[in-house]
């Protein structure tokens, strides 16, 4: 069998995270890591090549989809469009306000060399995307809600790191269980994200720092923290590194309706993940397959999870999906 | 808005929870319901036009989606083949074994014809088979696991009613909590269907029959108790129509498995329905958008769900899906 080649741009968790998952999936193989740092300081977690982004276009015939892993913030608006008139491309980006911008910039460059980008690929966005939209078409009258959580946000750990005597600090978002209950319920209300989750902070501060004023800063902090109920728990370096140092995430996607004749529904998906970035990439690399396999089709052009047919995405050969799956 | 244009075949629960469906979605509308029995004979849930299966033809150009809502014992095999030829369909083909011949009799036939079949669509298979793709692409190394209810097994049901004495019973398929919990700790265990459910009967016994013989029938009956895990009831006959009249069904599709790097992972989609007719044909409907779509791009031959991209299903917009739901 000929394996699926892929590359890898950007090596922080989510290119670890796809190295390990492409050594899961027998048709799939890493030709080569890209980075910008020098390629002999990155040590990587599985033996590969590692080369200089400024060698991008040598592998343009060597390498079937490149796995973009970095971030939203400014990584990948920089990249994507210009990587994929290389390759076909996969990527998690994820500045929801931005898509439909990142869409027709990321489209118009893969149908200028015939390339499929599929972009905004992971788990939110992503599963729960498709959880939404499927949940939504299979129930017409009723309501949608995404819980995040218990999960580690980056974002705010590193708004807590800010504050003036804060050595270390972990946040979690926390979905309320009494709210969650209610939704399954059926009782449908209304809710915005502030009601539907908590924040954990777990702090490390520096010796002699005033506590007190510490906790009120972080509780205090407009869009942060402000409006959620937050509690801030002071503990020592050892218990962070020793307690918190993964990066677990997850959530739930539920749709609560009604048919025309009054029959309660409830479709509930939930994810628990030990490793957010190591199940992001797991989802990246199952698109990558799917993109490989629309490229051959003669497909073109950028595509969401809303655009692959799930059968893309399966190592299964149809007649198998069919057989073992439908 | 030129309305998808549809038509039910067949008027039992399926039939009716189709009408109730396709009123909760503005772009649809049912031209005709077509039934085998005396049209005059028919009463409809919703008002509706009701002809004899024998007029079919004649609307061949008046119907964009005809929706089958027949058995998958005996009338699907006879009637799905048939009606593609005319029509574009979509069923709710369930026997497993069956699927690959049923696939190929009516790829060959739409293809004929130039129309889109869409079969074994519902919840199982359907969206459970969906989760189970999905999730399988999604991880690649890790145990899915399948649990069925609460809910009604009209199968079981019947087969407690053939006992000599029995005047009616409802039995209801039952999954394991215990064993539930055990998939969602990781542990990954080997499951048969008998292990990860149990059977509850509910026994309308005639009067002075002897029910120790009954409870005893019940549950060494090969194949649909002997090897689970049985409980009978025996109710009165007003009992049985306070407290199970519905037909509520639902289940849960488990995927647990880790990373190389052995993070662990747990996905997992429950759905809860009261009606499980009702909620099987809602989804008839969202494909039913699908197959519309998918026909007038050109598409032709036999689908499952797994050929069809999410996109199809959603009345919204791409542009909309993206901004709204992705």
């Amino acid at each position: 069998m000929q394996k699926i080649r892929l590359g890898i741009l950007g090596y922080g968790n989510l290119g670890r995270g796809v190295q390990y998952a492409a050594a899961q999936n027998a048709d799939m193989e890493v030709v080569a890591v890209f980075t910008r740092r020098d390629p002999s300081a990155v040590k990587t977690v599985l033996p590969v090549k590692v080369e200089s982004t400024a060698r991008l276009k040598e592998y343009a015939d060597k390498i079937d989809v490149m796995i973009l892993c970095g971030g939203s913030a400014t990584d990948l608006p920089e990249q994507s469009a210009e990587t994929v008139k290389l390759f076909n491309t996969v990527d998690s980006f994820d500045t929801h306000a931005k898509i439909p911008a990142y869409f027709d910039a990321l489209d118009a460059a893969a149908k200028q060399t015939g390339h499929v980008g599929a972009m905004s690929i992971g788990w939110d966005p992503g599963l729960f995307s498709l959880a939404r939209i499927y949940f939504g078409a299979s129930l017409a009258e009723g309501s949608t809600y995404t819980f995040w959580g218990k999960g580690v946000s980056q974002g705010h750990s590193d708004a807590i790191r800010r504050v003036a005597g804060v050595k270390d600090a972990r946040q979690y978002t926390v979905p309320v269980e009494s709210v969650l209950e209610r939704v399954r319920s059926g009782e449908n209300p209304e809710l915005s994200t502030r009601e539907k989750h908590t924040r954990e902070c777990y702090v490390v501060a520096e010796e002699g720092a005033d506590l007190a004023r510490i906790e009120k800063e972080i509780k205090e902090m407009p869009n942060y923290f402000a409006d959620y109920d937050t509690t801030v728990h002071f503990i020592s370096q050892e218990e962070l590194n020793r307690d918190h140092s993964g990066i677990p995430h997850g959530g739930f996607v539920l749709r609560s309706g009604k048919s025309a004749a009054d029959s309660k529904f409830l479709m509930e998906f939930s994810l628990k993940l030990d490793s957010n970035p190591e199940f992001t990439s797991s989802v990246l690399v199952a698109y990558a397959r799917a993109v490989y396999r629309l490229a051959k089709e003669g497909k073109t052009g950028a595509v969401t999870v809303f655009d692959v047919a799930p059968k893309y995405l399966s190592p299964l050969s149809e007649s198998e999906q069919r057989k073992q799956l439908l």
